[in-house]
Parts: structure tokens; sequence; C-alpha cells
């Protein structure tokens, strides 16, 4: 693979840039160095946030359909206050008693399927996989993790050692294997599942042979970074179990799919009819503030707390608690699952009626509001798709509309607004989408 | 070793709890399970927190002497106004343009030595800690770490694995090599520096002929977990440039010295003479809002930052940048690095005047306002020291005082208050430190 693995960024020279901007990218890359990266051939620079919209110092709006961790929206005033309202009264850590604490545990845990009954905190859901993964690898006593092809589940060591999709740059570890997914493969949904498993099964057993064993198959149950692959529901059921069979946990990361991101269910796992030993929660659980969490059954959970001590000190913070509880009302109380699944069918249905008029749309994946588009003309090569996909992206921007790639070859349109769009949001987009498409196509 | 690692903490039965408290903790468990600790025999519960003072639900004030996240006293008005105002404006992360992060970048790196030109933003002491290790290796090609017998760095998978402060139950990385510091080990100051370079000699030797190799030297550079070993300064300078010279970084844990704690400098390591190559930062930085960094040089920060994408979504994003930057602004202006200094000569010194009345203080190290204060009388064996230790502990939050315990034996009083402590404070803990002494000497 020598694709680009974030296509979708700022190369000196490649767009012409404002003065202003050209002398604020330099003072950055000179303080923060080369391992960040800025967002479009242009970047942008947003002063305020609110709803669906971010505005740019010249005051110019821009319709975000690609942040999911703001999932109730921008600058939430609810959210904020309860932040606020926390941190002025006290910000304290899990070594003191707090009713708060354990009240959102509960409710949180509530959420899951019973045999999930236990909840520890975190500040990333790189912690969240980091942690996962110790408990697995003490339960089992096992080393080997299982994840598909173009995984991303983080930036600790232990957890990017596990993830594909940061590049040949970025060593895995000696026990992981990476497996196919049905869908990319070109497999039909019929046979989804028995492929799927077959691919798992034969990872277990070349893990077994070289006495590495299975400690995990640590799956994100709607595949974002592979290009978004959720179908036929419940296609992994039988990898799960072969999981389990030899002795390993499933470990469900749900930081992209989790509260609520698929409206049909609040965990993206539901949407395959089965529960994990692990769940792995991060970017929409406090709006934005800094908070994740491992949620898992008792089993796994009190054997690695009996004997590893677990301190995290700012996770499980009352004022994080505090936001996490507001986000968790507020997503129950506004019913903003309904309003995902609703949209995301408009934006589906919009979609459909888009390629059946205009080429370029190859396919359409989504569960709620996480969409796949997959990019490209009949005949075109993986590079000229690629190259197509960016350049919507680029258009977009400069249209006022933000979104970015992703799958194996980057030609996938990665669409996820916050989960409280309106039916003119998804309009806008489908507008900006169809003057995109029209320009694109060659 | 069999020394319970965290001795300050609730255990069922052994104290009369409120029937509140009890059911309270009853739910606790259920729910959290058994990786979560609390503090003191009977735990306290807060609800409101200011300045240097934290409020049970009774009203009941006790002296905070041991949180030092809330560097600036808890719940700091103005560091608080930062965050809401911000969280309003806009929370957006680092792909976008954003003068403010460049600005406290900027502000950031310039509290360090020149040549510690770059930082990654992180969340956590522990991500800190974590990406340390990770441009350390990739960096030097090399697998080895060497920290001190009882250091903590943290609880990520790699970083809990260099902590052998987690006790046995956790494993040790197969790279670690602890060394034995000076001061635990009797050894005079004169001969301090020869054998802590001895000892790290020794270890890369040890890394060097298994063919592991030394990636590096990770050291807190008061020893905090290791009981608070902080002279005779410079010790430490031999050492690490024996691991230069095998081709290992040197990284300074600033986690808990960061940050202006030892008062004579904003860092721990200058209190050494020496610069690191990577500095990790958490705790404080933030006055409690989730945000770390790992400072370094560019050589080894651009080595790794030009192959390895490091994307974290919530690390230096708008909020938290606004909040360590107000952080950053209290701690120079209102020149809280010279009051730390003084209010820890002023313990000091009443330190001093009390051992000298009273027994049970066998010796006190100090940098500023980070104090361990050996407990033991005459004769006492190692377990009846620690007891002693904990005894004190708990009659100090009965008393209405808070602090813990730390060092291989436990038996090292904890002590480091918010550095805007003044003077009545100082006394008031004092006072309580008499009254717990004289209770506890049998």
């Amino acid at each position: 693979m020598s694709v680009d693995l974030m296509p979708n960024r700022y190369r000196p020279g490649e767009a012409e840039i404002a003065p202003r901007d050209a002398a604020l990218i330099a003072r950055r890359d000179a303080v923060l160095g080369s391992s960040y990266r800025l967002q479009y051939r242009r970047p942008v620079h947003f002063v305020r946030g609110e709803g669906m919209w971010l505005y740019d110092p010249d005051g110019r709006a821009y319709l975000d359909f690609y942040n999911n961790v703001p999932s109730l929206g921008h600058c939430h005033p609810e959210v904020n206050a309860a932040m606020a309202a926390q941190a002025g009264r006290i910000s304290a850590n899990t070594r003191y008693l707090e009713p708060q604490l354990v009240d959102y545990a509960e409710r949180l845990v509530a959420t899951f399927p019973g045999e999930l009954d236990r909840v520890v905190f975190t500040c990333t859901g790189s912690e969240s996989n980091d942690l996962a993964l110790r408990i697995a690898r003490l339960v089992t006593g096992n080393e080997g993790v299982i994840v598909s092809s173009y995984a991303y589940h983080g930036t600790s060591a232990a957890v990017a050692m596990v993830s594909p999709n940061l590049g040949e740059a970025v060593q895995l570890s000696p026990s992981v294997r990476m497996v196919d997914l049905p869908g990319p493969a070109g497999v039909a949904d019929a046979q989804a599942a028995a492929f799927f498993e077959a691919q798992v099964r034969a990872a277990i057993k070349d893990l077994n042979r070289r006495g590495i064993g299975v400690a995990a198959l640590l799956i994100d149950s709607i595949f974002s970074s592979d290009g978004v692959w959720v179908d036929p529901p419940g296609f992994i059921a039988g990898a799960v179990a072969a999981v389990r069979e030899a002795g390993g946990l499933f470990i469900a990361d749900e930081v992209q799919p989790g509260f609520g991101r698929t409206g049909a269910h609040m965990w993206g796992f539901e949407r395959h009819g089965i529960a994990p030993d692990l769940a792995t929660l991060g970017k929409p659980m406090g709006n934005g503030f800094p908070i994740g969490a491992v949620v898992g059954r008792h089993a796994a959970m009190d054997r690695f707390g009996a004997t590893a001590r677990y301190s995290n000190t700012f996770a499980g913070n009352t004022v994080g608690i505090a936001t996490a509880d507001a986000v968790l009302t507020i997503l129950q109380r506004d019913r903003i699952l309904e309003n995902a699944l609703a949209m995301g069918a408009r934006l589906d249905a919009g979609l459909a009626q888009l390629s059946s008029r205009l080429a370029g749309i190859r396919a359409v994946r989504h569960a709620g509001l996480f969409f796949g588009i997959d990019i490209g003309l009949d005949g075109m090569a993986a590079a000229q798709r690629r190259a197509m996909a960016l350049t919507i992206v680029n258009a977009l921007r400069d249209d006022g509309v933000l979104i970015s790639t992703t799958g194996a070859n980057e030609d996938t349109l990665k669409v996820r607004p916050p989960l409280i769009c309106e039916a003119a949001h998804v309009d806008r987009f489908l507008q900006a989408l169809q003057d995109a498409l029209g320009a694109a196509a060659p």
C-alpha cells in the first residue's frame, strides 16, 4: 500500500493560502512540528460554533457534516452550563466518594445489555482501547489481537500497534492479525458471515500455532476506517463465536458508532444482535469534553481490577461526569436517536436520487448518520477515484460544507454530521454534493 | 515486596462508616468494580471546593495538602471563566487552523531550555509518557527503558509495564530495568552521583548484552513515588550522560514536579542542571482540565512526526488550550513559583522545629511544595513505621487535613498542597501534624 493515509490535508504550495494563514502555518510548523496535519488543501480556521455550523474569521458559515465529537451540536448551551456549574462547585477525583459518579455510571451501564454491568472511566478513546486490551490480555493469558484490514483504534503504543490504518511507518505488533471484510472483498451478503468467520478462524489458527493465542477480536462494528461496512446485520456473529471458542474476548470499539450514531441503536454492536465482553467509548461521550470509558462484564472487569490498580487522575472526575451526564440526558430526552434514524433515511434517499441522475457515486452505505459514499466513474483506476473523492471534499469545503474521506483507497466520502441535523441541513448537503459531483466529473 | 501499594484506602469493616456512605459505597462497588479504590479508612465526600479548602456535605472544611492537580487552588474562577468562555465560542480540534493553539504552544515551549522547541499535546500524563516512549523507541531503534525502583509513570499498557510501583500483579516489560536511588540505599550525598551513574551503567550493559539496547532513561526528577528524593541537586547528571552515550534519550517525567511545584524552577529537571530530550507534562497543566503534553527537541520530535501520524481527538482542542493558557498566565503573573518556594521554606522550618520537639519524624525531604516526611520511632520495624504513617494520615483526615503516603515502604508522608497556600495554611498543617504525631507515638 502506498496510498497516502491522510490524503485530505494541507501540503505547502498545493493551493493558494492567504498571507495571514501562511504566517500562522509557518509558526505552527515551527512549534508543533511534523506530526500535526491540517485538513483540506486550504486549511480552515473557525472562530465560532453553533449547532450544525462553524464560522470562519470573515463570518462565513460552514455546515459541519464531519465532526462526530459534538453529536449534540457545537457549543451546546445546556452541556456547557452543566460543565461550568460543576467546575465552579468542585472538580474532584474518583478516590473520594461521589454520588454523581455512581449515578452516571449506573445510567450509562443501563443502556447496555444486562451482562455488561461494570464501567471504568478514561479520558480518551485511545485510553479506552488500551485499557480494554490490557484487560483482555490479563484475563485470557493470551496476547493475540484480531482487527480489520484498515482498522484504527487509537494512538497509545499498544493500540497504535494494532492499527494498520496508521500506515507502514507505525510498527505493527507481532501478535496482531488483520482480517478482510466481506464487503471490500466483493463477497455477497448471503456469504458475508461465513466469509468473515473463515477469515477470523484462520487468524485464530495462526495465532495458536505460534503460541500467541487470541486475547481479543477488536472491531468497530461499522468499520468506519475501512470505509463504512455495515451490512448485512449480524455478519460478525459467527466470527465472535469463534473467538470466544478459542478463549478470546470480543471488544466492541464504540468510539465511532456509539452513543446513537447508528440511529436504530445506542451501541453499534446492537446492529449485529450480539453483546461484546468489553465495549470502549470515547468521542461524543462529553460532546467535546475529554472523557471515555470501558464498559464490560464483571467476570473480566473484576478479574483485572482485583489485581491491577487502575488510577486515572482525570478520568471520572466530577466535571467530566457532570458533562457526560448532561449529554446522556439530552440524548435520551430529545430523542436524538430517532432524529439520527430519520435524517439518515432522508440523506440515504437523497443520495439514491442523486446517483440516479448524476454519475460519480458508485455505492452508498450507512447506518443512521454515518455514511460511506464510494466515488468514481466507470473504468477509473484506484488513484483516479481517490483524486476525484479528494476533489469533491475540497470543493465542498470551498462551498462551505465539511466532510472527509475514508477506506483502504480513501475514495469513500466519510459523512457523519452531528446527530441533531435537520432536513434543511441534509438538503443543503445534497445540493452541495450535486454541484461538486457535476464539477468533478471529467 | 508484599507491601500494600495503596495502604491509605478504604477496606470494608475497618472503620465505622455512616449508613448514607455505606449505601453509596455498595452501589459504587457494584457498578465500578474492584479497580477503583477509595482513599482513607473512612472515605470522604466533598461537595464544594475553593482555594485550599474542600467541604463535605455537612459543611465541614478540609485543608487540602495533597491534591497536586489544582495547583492554583480548587475552582479557580479565572481558569473556569476561560474554560467556559471558550466552550461557548468554539471547541475545535487541531486539524483546523487555530492561532490560540500556536500562541500557547509558543508560550509553553518558551518556559523550557532553548533546545526543547517542539510540543505535542495529549490529554493525560499517561498519554504523555506513552507517546514519549513511542518517540524514544522509534528514534533510537532500541527497546530498553531504565526507571527507578518504585517508579510510577501511568496507566497505559506500555507505561504500566515500566511502572514497578503498580505491584507484582502488573507485568513488567522484559525490556525495563529498575535502578536503585542513592538516598534509599543510604549512600551519602558526596557519593550519590557516582552511585546512581553506576546503577544506570550496569542497566545499560545488561540491556546491551541482551540485544535490547537503551531507548530511554525515564525519571521523575523528584522521584515522588520512590519517597521524594531530591538531593543532592545534579546527582542524576552522570547517569543521563551515560544513557546518551549508549544512544538513549533522557525523558523527564514532569507530571509531578512540573509547572512550578519545586518552587525554584518551572521544571523539575532544572534542579539538576540538565535538559532532557523529552519532557512529559500532565496533572496541573489545566488545573483539573484533562490536558498534557510532550515537549522535546526537534531532532527526535520531527523524526517521529515525519513518519508516524499522531492524532489525538481531544488533545490540543481549543477548550483545553484556553484553560491551560489561563493557568500559565496566572502562574507567571501571580508569582506562584516564588510563593511555592517561600511556603516550602516555611513548612520545612516548621517541620525541623517540630521534629526537634517531638519523636516520630525520621527525615524530611522537599523541593518547593513537594514534601516527603519519613515516619517512625527508633527501633521500629518497617511494618510498624508503615502502620504509624497510616495512622497519622487518617488522624489528619479526621482532623480535616488531607495528605497521603509514598515510598517503597509507604512510611513516608506525601505532602503537596496547591501552590497558592499561605502561611496560615502551613501553620494549620503543622499544628495538625503535631497533634497526630503526639497521638500516634505509642
